[in-house]
């Protein structure tokens, strides 16, 4: 005889509700697989380690972004903003139009939606920063053009 | 002479427009004051550092919260969830009517919408969390009962 709870669960997917909302998850350490940063997009090698995804209540995603020294990401906007909180080394970031800045193990960079910039690792260190992007529809980012070696020298503020 | 930008802004704010929106911000390191957790909600010393607020685009703020040995919240719920990353020392976690559970540094919590949970430290160690918590109307949590002596102490899974 099929025990109630198999049969509540088989006519619940037969009338095609949904499954019961789901409780608290643990995602360990080390158990979501990183990606390298794709070298259309960035110079250099950076890890990219997912840390949680969007959903109906939370519109950001979460990562650790790890660049070796040198290496940055493309120009890009965010059509939903970013925030990046620095967790270990040096590195640099720049508004389109306005100086490189330096950012610091605990900074936190605010990046309005549509605003032109790029962050990567300062020469001489390794930056990592967890990223938390805005999502709309799925995209949290437009790529651009690289950013040359000539714009990543450029004068420090 | 008035200058023509002054001018122009003048304009703007008699006219109610918006400011321009603002570019890339950075908070520097220590910069954004922390503050106690208040006792009703929280047993032990609890310490919570701000990073970024929800806005217009982002749904989430962003906090370092540090639990000394044997600290934790109170039960509650988030009325549009939260997600919680391990950055330093071993915690626990437990879902009303479930084991407790530890978690340790680098570990990724999903909190669902309207799931009655707490969290803290261990008995024997510092743990600090970044908590990156939903926003609905300015509200991020619900507070229950504290997490009783028994219940903290309960069998691990």
């Amino acid at each position: 005889m099929m025990r109630p709870a198999l049969l509540l669960m088989l006519v619940a997917t037969a009338a095609g509700a949904a499954p019961p909302e789901s409780g608290q998850q643990i995602a360990r350490a080390g158990s979501q697989s990183p990606a390298a940063g794709p070298a259309a997009w960035f110079t250099g090698v950076v890890k990219v380690e997912p840390l949680w995804r969007a959903d109906a209540s939370i519109n950001t995603s979460g990562a650790y972004v790890t660049f070796e020294p040198g290496a940055r990401s493309a120009w890009h906007v965010h059509p939903s903003g970013q925030r990046l909180v620095v967790v270990a080394g040096t590195g640099l970031t720049q508004e389109w139009g306005r100086p490189v800045r330096e950012i610091r193990n605990g900074d936190v960079v605010t990046c309005p939606p549509g605003v032109k910039h790029w962050h990567g690792a300062a020469p001489g260190t390794r930056m990592t920063h967890l990223a938390v992007t805005g999502m709309a529809d799925g995209k949290g980012v437009e790529w651009m053009e690289k950013v040359s070696d000539e714009q990543y020298d450029a004068r420090r503020d």
